[in-house]
C-alpha cells in the first residue's frame, strides 16, 4: 500500500538525523494521502540506521494501523487530529530539536523577530498550554493535537500561513504541503528559535519586526505576488 | 577473562567520541558481571584512538585491580561503590560533557523542565555536595560514590529511574542496565543539560513540568503501562 | 558573458555552506566588473547543491538582467545600489549567518571588543533601522541599499574600511575586494558577533576595545604601514 | 635546520584546525630548541591547508629571523619573551579561540569553576591588563610578552603550573613543554572557558570550586604524588 508515500516518509524521516534536528529516536515524520484518507507514519522506536521504508506504518484518520509490522510512533494519535483539523496541510513532523525545545519548555512564543522567521512563518509560532491531568488521562496524544486545533482557532491563527506549533514543556510540531515540506519548516523554526534566544541576549528589550517588514517578507514568497525564486 | 564483558566495555567507550561527550580521555565506561562480582573499566589516561578491547582492566567489588596490563580508571573507585549500593545496575559513566559539567560547576539539580528529560530520568537530576577535605584526604574517589548513593538515600531517589547524577564542581555519572545503556543515558543528560540551561536563559521565571506530565512520559516509556517502541 | 566572473562567483557562493554561514537557500553572493559596468550574482531560490556556474546571472547596475536563464537573487537590487554607491568594492555577500542576524534582530551595532575584530573591520559594526512602509512600498530591495549607504555617509563611515552592515530585523551585508574577500568578511564578521555576544553575557558591563589597539590591529593588516603576513 | 622540531611545530600547527581551535590563518604555535637557544614558528599569514614543515621559520630569542622563506609570525616577539622568561617551556601557541577570547574581550580571569580546569591548569587563568599607548608605539608583540611575565610574577603565578594567559581586549596564549602539549593546553582552555561562562549563566551567584578539591585533581596529575594515567 502507499509505497511512493512510504518512500517519501522514509526520506523526511532520514532528513531529521541530517539536519540535527534528532537524538537517539526522538522525532517522527508522516505524510497522508488525501484521496484514500490515510497517512504513513514512522514507527515508534525504531533507530534511523535501522529504518527502511517498507518499515513505515499505514494509519486511518482515526489513528488506527491499517498495514504495517510496526507499531506506529507513540504520537500517531496527534497526527491524526492535525490531518482531520488543518484539512490541506500533506506532511506533520514531530521532533525534541534543541531550540525549539527550549521555548516549548519555556512555556513562550516565539515572537517574530526578523526576516528570516517572516519568510515561512506568518507571525509568532504560537505555544500551547499544558494539558490538564483529565486531558492526559482521557488521551494525552490525541488531545495533544486537539489542543493544538483549538488554539488555532481562537487565536484565529491560520496553520498553512504558520506552519509550527509548540507545545509547553515537550517540543515542537511542524507541517507543510508534504513530508519534505514539514521537514524544511522544521529546519527554519529550529533556526529561527535559535536566532530568537540569541537576540534577546544581545537585547532583552527587543521587540518584534515590524509588522510591515514582516509582511513585505512573508508576502515576496508567498501568494499571489510572491517574487521569490524562480515561479513567480 | 570476561573477554565478551570487555569488548561491550570497550565499544561503550568508543561511544563516549562519537557522541561528543569527551575531549582527549576525560571520561570512562565500565560494566558488571553480576553474577562474579566482578567489573571492567577503562583504563587511565589511554588515548581513544588507541584503546583496544583487550586493554580494558577487570576489577573486584572493592575496586581492586583483577587482571589487566595498565592501571585502572583513576575513577575506579567510584564505579565499585556505586556497583555495591546500587543493586541492579549494569554499566556506570562518568564524563566531563560539557552541559551537565556546567550545571555541576553551577551546584545545581537539573530541574526537569521538559518530556525529554521526563522520557528517561525521573525527576530532578540532583547534585551532590563537594566533600569536605577529610572525605577527600580520606579516600576522594571512594567517597565520591559514598556520598552519591547516602545522597540518594536521603532524598528517597531511585537510581533505576533517575540514573544520572552530577558532583559538584566537577561532572556527571550515569548508569544503565548495561555499558550501552548507561552511555546512551549520558547522551539524554547532557542534551537535557543544554536546554535546561537554555530555557532558563529564555524564561528566567521557568517552572519544572507538570508532575502528570512528567510521570504520564515517563511511565509511557518504563514498567508495565509502557506503550513506546516495539514491545510495550 | 564574463565566464571568469561567473566561476569565481559561483565558486564564492559554494563557500557560504562550507563555512556554516548559510541553511538552505538563504544567502547570496555577486562581484562586479568595475569595466563593463555589469555584475553577476547567484540566482534566486536555487539549492546549493544544485548550483552551476553557468547558472549565474549577469545584471547592470540599475540591477536589470543583461543575461541568464533563471530570475537573479531577490536581492538583486540591493547589490546594485551598493556597487553604485560603495565605489570600489568588488564582491558582495548577504547572508542569514546565525550570530550577525541575531545582532540584526536585537537592532544593535556590534561593537568592536577585540583584536578580532579590529583585524578586518574598523571600528563597529553598523546596524541600520527599519525602512518605513513608504520606502518598503516604492521599492524593499533597492531602499536597503539606499539606507545603507546613507548611513555611511551620516555616521562617515569608510566602506573598504568597515566592509560590513547589518540591517534591523533582517540579517549582514559584508562586501570586499572581490566575491572570495566578500565572503571571508562575511566570516569574520560571524566570528565577531558571536564572541561579541559571548562577551557581554561574560561581563555585562563591558566596553570596547581601547582605540589605540583596535588602529594598532587595524593598521598592522591594511595600509602602507602593514606587516603582517607575505607582502609587508 | 632543527628538521625534527620544524615536523613537530608543522603538526602542532595543522592540530589547530582539526580541534576547531582557528579560524583562517588566526594562530599560531612554536617550539623552542633549549640547547641551541633557538626556535621554530609558524610563517605570517599563510593557509593552513597550504602549510608545508619546510615553512617554518626558524628564530633566535630576541625574534630575529634566522632560517626560513617566509616572514615568521606577526606574533613572534611574543613567543621571543615568553621563551626567554618562562624558563622550562618547551612550546607556545596563540589562538582566536573563540570561548577564551571571549572571556579577554571581557577583560576578566577565568576563575577555577571546576576539576576539568583544575585537572590541568592551577587556579584561576589571569588575565592581563590593556597595554598602554606608550607600550603599544614601543613595540606591541614584544610588550605584550613583558606584560605577561610581569604579571605572573607580580602575582606570583608560576607558568609552569598555570600554562595559560588572556590578553584584554585580544586573547590567549598558552604552553607546554612541547609545541604538542602546548596545543594541549590550548584545547583545554578553550573547554575550560566555555563551561566557566555557561555555569555563570547557569548560576549568577557561583563561587569557585574549593581550594581542596583544586589541590585535588591539580595534584593527582602531577607532580611526586601523581596517580592519574600509566605512569603514576
Amino acid at each position: 500500500m502507499l509505497e511512493q508515500l512510504k518512500q517519501e516518509v522514509y526520506a523526511a524521516n532520514m532528513l531529521l538525523p541530517k539536519y540535527g534536528l534528532v537524538t537517539f529516536t526522538w522525532g517522527n515524520v508522516s505524510a497522508i494521502d488525501q484521496e484514500k484518507g490515510l497517512f504513513v507514519i514512522k514507527p515508534s522506536g525504531v533507530e534511523y540506521d535501522k529504518l527502511k521504508p517498507e518499515d513505515m506504518v499505514v494509519c486511518d484518520l482515526e489513528g488506527n494501523k491499517v498495514e504495517g509490522a510496526y507499531n506506529p510512533s507513540s504520537d500517531t494519535a496527534t497526527h491524526a487530529v492535525l490531518y482531520r483539523e488543518f484539512a490541506n496541510i500533506g506532511g506533520i513532523v514531530h521532533t525534541h530539536s534543541a531550540w525549539a525545545t527550549s521555548w516549548a519548555q519555556a512555556g513562550r512564543d516565539i515572537p517574530c523577530y526578523g526576516t528570516t522567521h517572516a519568510d515561512y512563518i506568518y507571525g509568532a509560532v504560537p505555544c500551547v498550554r499544558n494539558l490538564t491531568a483529565e486531558e492526559i488521562e482521557a488521551g494525552y496524544e490525541e488531545n495533544t493535537g486537539v489542543l493544538i486545533a483549538e488554539e488555532f482557532k481562537k487565536r484565529d491563527i491560520d496553520p498553512i500561513a504558520t506552519p509550527a506549533v509548540l507545545c509547553k514543556n515537550h517540543g515542537p510540531f511542524t507541517w507543510g504541503k508534504d513530508a519534505a515540506d514539514a521537514v524544511h519548516n522544521a529546519v527554519v523554526l529550529d533556526e529561527v528559535a535559535k536566532m530568537a534566544a540569541r537576540c534577546e541576549m544581545i537585547n532583552p528589550e527587543n521587540t518584534p519586526a515590524p509588522q510591515v517588514l514582516q509582511d513585505k517578507h512573508y508576502f515576496r514568497k508567498h501568494g499571489a505576488n510572491a517574487y521569490y525564486g524562480q515561479k513567480g
